[in-house]
């Protein structure tokens, strides 16, 4: 149960203004836990629809900016105890990179939607951007910030499953069945376009999740991926399905599918983990259960806020067993997490042992290398295409 | 989806300090959508507690008051512009009615958490107080604030299920299966006391839920019941168990069952509904779920956010299908349809169809009227006791 | 897993011609383990259909009955190398008595379906009958035979959930839900007329198996029983619907519901159990899982075959884990645990423990006193019905 | 409802003695519906024990052979009337060849299990030798005798989905989680031995019913795959987990998972079809439901027996709906629909439409090259494999 008893940060917002749908979550579930107060804005790309949203949402005037270039600005002249503490970036994909890197060159502390940038070459830059300047950069794969992943994560890293052998991500929607995109819907206008989106579609705006969410839970490497990337819908210019088979570092396989035209699909990531000793299944839809198969015995079904639960699940909880937590709250726990990571920062000590948990710029810089690799895979007659990642050198 | 373009509310609240749960709940409910701004408090019984709880808080010093009588005093005599628009009142049952009555004959609109008081005659006496002095005045029967309950609600009031015939509703919890308030507990100490918690156990702590959310569904009227109550644990004062037969108006029959020693329960909550043209089933611990039986064809399963859904579901919802809404969206729902309550009121208007969506006075008093009948029938022979409530007449 | 290497024993049958349902069940299940034979039949209560039938289910043309006396007189007149074993009685229910005792009288073993006969004296003559000749005698409550039941039964008898305090069972149908008696539809007609059924509609046909499953699982002894029986469809002649609250000696409360007018009910019985250290759950739409809660620790799903049940569903199982059995691998179960009563009656000798595992003639009877009690209760306007039974003394 | 007004067909056995799995499943298949009996069998590879388990199930003594050959020889020698109609081969794979061909050979229809042979060379020689003699032959895929899948089938080949682009099909299982081959297991043994197994392991044993299933509810025809075959288990000689890419001719997409060593998997055989307009979901172990998810609206869940579904499905369905039915009856459906094909052959007519519903020859055929082209993806390094499959010329 996060404590309240602490100095609120003061959030800006790049992005999220009317129309927008992942804004208003990352204000919901900045808000929740009375941590982070929201202070200031540059909240469209235009000036009029920017100052509009920000006037619809209560922001004081002179805070609320008709671009984000005046938002730096102006909030770095104010005093420190005004400031804002972070940015949250919440644009289109296109614009993640020169946002958060101003910010975070400028020293203020950054939370950025996923996919992170276009190309690692600009995940290496905020990379290096963000060891020069020393700021906190959180990345909201939010679907790491369940309490019943945090246990999976947990149970998985101390040995409980035995060693990993197989895992299973899948993550599928439907909303993208029909050709949406040509019918006015702002959501799947940008997302399926390559100048904003990015060089991927599913892949890119789900699939990086579900590369997440074994990544964070396992730990495991990814070593080589076999990916077919298919465009269903005619007309689209993205890939709007795709299957992956996947090597990892020690012997580990596995398959990642996501899609968006997969009719009954809502928002319908699973993930299972297989070990030598035990299994785990997760599933995003009903996040407060997650099943476990003993090699001995019979399946056990752990619940949140369960007596039986470890210490990283037992955190992210708000609510007594039964009183179901969801979304929000999970999205909330890596804003807390990332909150938390920020003012040790600025205590100047390094956070305890679990006290900021929220994934990172090198998940984001990981996440992109997927995206690119998966793409290449996909063009590529070879079976296997390398899929290693290395944190890059810093430039200097 | 709520809008955020509204003027917040100040809102007060009393009890809910330290080592309280449902407090915290309240305010993260209230602080979920922008509307709704905590700015004083009078948060333990204590003057100690209740300054300690503020400060961890991060209540201004001159609005954390030592005592709710304190508060009033002082919030009255703060201009209109800064005075708190309504009260949450948040302590044991015992000290909702002079709380909330204080309140309400002083002006102040009132959010008051369930069972709503002691007794018939404090209800009545509450809603000669609201009727005379003007005030909002809600219940926070929070399970009723899911989509999905109001979707089963517009479903059954709109014919789509036919006449209905019967109704089971289920609350099953176990957290009471041992003697847990020999043992220091908190949340079970006061909820197994008399003096605090009223007449009724399980019957008022979770029963009262049960029967406000088949009144909220269907708008069956109870006519009579027959209630066998138990107290399993040892040395407990108040029942532990409760199983009931319902009749209503018009011929319908029912079930209710509640029971805080079922181990296994969490706080499973459940609801069925059958008509003679179609059923419906709704569970707590799977709120956005609603099962749809036509008395031809197969089986629906509706889900939030569904394209298919009625306008009351659609009002409550935040978050698009998939991404799963829970406990704390339901909550925040009932302030919102206070607060929606509230600035009518203030404005001098009536609320439009739909928009000030909450659980009234009149059903708080109902409900204290069921846990009386229900313990009147627990101690008859008598196989049915009377069940009908009468809004009482105005004092004058 | 049943072992096939037996002599097949020989099985008349009574009831079950063309346009009957359940007779084809008793085939089926009666055959499943190859350990019995149908050899002859009296199948219907006209000549004409009976012979029609036995002929198309190909029938020996001597031993196609046209009636159940004519049977009886010839089966008894054939060396008892030739002769049937047992007789299977699966006629409506007011013709269970006169056939079931006549062929125990004449010292033929019985298989009879339930509910075992109209009365409560017919019931203590069947008793007397079957005890002065010896005969086995079964009663198809076929639920009882699933692996998961029995592993349930085992459970709670050996303590594993402590002291029982609260049974919930129910048995939802909704096939009934319209007036489909008027329309022709054979099983419809039968069951809702008091001449073939009996004095009870829904308690009798489904709600009688409710009560047997508590019985059979639990042990506990039925005390007193309030119950309520409504009639929804108009011109119906028997209830359709009940509700009742239970009474155990010891202590145990308990709620029983059937219904045939819940519209999405198909055939929902659904039994919990909850104890002092831990609860079960189990669903027969879902049979091969039972549901355990300890009092500490997670849920636990056991399933048919899991190597960690115990002896009785070991060997009420003929598949492995995942290869799902169902409702006529039960209905077997009951025939098997039969033959092997009727194999040890024939070799002189007491069976092993669990050899003969089925529900007998006293269940039966437990059972026609509970039918007749719950309307006795229904017509009461005192709460509680004292609904003890004691097994008949003897007639002499 | 199948009818059992019909001759009993004369059902021989190969394989399938003591110790053996399957064999038992194949005669309670046959048994159910009272329309084939066993009547003759060589049931083990030694004559020793061939004679035992046939003693042990009551054959006459003088249709229990030693040997499969003898078998066939001495039933050849027998009239037509009293002549097996067919023979059932539930032997380990490897003498599923020369006893298949040998019986078909001679003019007595086959049923065998599956998978069919060792090679496509093989298969080609029996699909050469049925069409010459004229036999039925059957390949007991037995998932596909499923009442849902056969609604599935119905559903998509009718073009309630829209055009098809998408397939998932899954096959979990645990049980060789360890190297159980090692402990004397004898179903692990055989099967992970390449001698009598064949090439693959899990894709043989398991994968063969995923291929199946999603060819005979789609009928799309397989163009390429990209398969990735693991053995986890130390010591293993085939492999024990499997992973494909799968392309169908027009565009479709699919993937193809199955595996041996996923802990918790008992049987977990899942297939999930997506089209244009809608997409359906089936799970082996909930055999009885089919989720259905049109384009808008509501999902669907379709119950066996409902009155909604279409005549293939009804056919198949033994028992009301709410009875569940499991896998012997799906496998029995197999049988019913072989054992319609036989009776048409022996009266010299074309089954009617719909009335003799069984996997094939031609299906087993398919299996087969799949597994070979699965095995031959695993050891390329190019991505795609050509998986096309064309039924072989015959040899004149």
């Amino acid at each position: 149960m996060p404590t309240e008893s602490v100095r609120k940060l003061r959030m800006g917002m790049v992005g999220g203004g009317q129309g927008a749908f992942i804004g208003a979550v990352h204000r919901m579930a900045a808000a929740l836990d009375g941590q982070i107060e929201f202070v200031a804005g540059a909240l469209s790309s235009t000036r009029e629809r920017a100052l509009a949203s920000g006037r619809a949402l209560g922001l004081e005037e002179r805070r609320n900016y008709g671009s984000w270039e005046e938002m730096l600005e102006r909030e770095l002249s104010l005093p420190a105890s005004e400031r804002i503490d972070f940015v949250s970036v919440v644009t289109p994909n296109h614009m993640h990179y020169p946002v958060a890197r101003a910010f975070a060159e400028a020293g203020i502390h950054v939370v950025c939607d996923k996919p992170l940038v276009h190309s690692s070459a600009q995940a290496a830059d905020l990379l290096d951007t963000a060891a020069r300047s020393g700021v906190v950069f959180a990345v909201t794969y939010n679907y790491t910030g369940y309490p019943m992943v945090r246990q999976a994560r947990e149970m998985v890293r101390s040995g409980q499953l035995g060693e990993i052998r197989k895992v299973i991500v899948e993550y599928h929607q439907g909303w993208l069945a029909t050709h949406l995109e040509a019918q006015g819907n702002k959501q799947a206008d940008w997302r399926t376009d390559p100048a904003r989106s990015g060089i991927a579609g599913a892949v890119g705006d789900i699939g990086s999740h579900a590369e997440n969410l074994v990544s964070t839970v396992t730990g495991l490497e990814l070593e080589a991926i076999c990916a077919e990337l298919t465009t269903f819908v005619p007309g689209r210019q993205l890939d709007d399905d795709a299957s992956l088979l996947l090597r990892f570092s020690g012997g580990a396989r596995g398959v990642l599918m996501c899609s968006q035209i997969e009719i009954g699909g809502e928002n319908d990531l699973r993930l299972r983990v297989f070990g030598t000793r035990g299994s785990l299944s997760w599933r995003q839809e009903d996040p407060n259960e997650l099943h476990f198969y003993p090699l001995e015995g019979p399946e056990q079904v752990l619940r949140r806020a369960g007596g039986y639960l470890g210490p990283a699940a037992a955190r992210a909880t708000r609510l007594p067993s039964g009183h179901p937590e969801a979304f929000l709250e999970a999205f909330a726990n890596v804003y807390l997490g990332a909150a938390a990571a920020i003012r040790a920062r600025q205590e100047g000590r390094t956070p305890e042992a679990g006290e900021a948990d929220y994934p990172t710029l090198e998940d984001g810089a990981r996440g992109v290398h997927f995206i690119e690799k998966t793409v290449e895979s996909a063009r590529s007659e070879t079976k296997w295409t390398d899929a290693r990642w290395r944190r890059p050198q810093p430039v200097r």
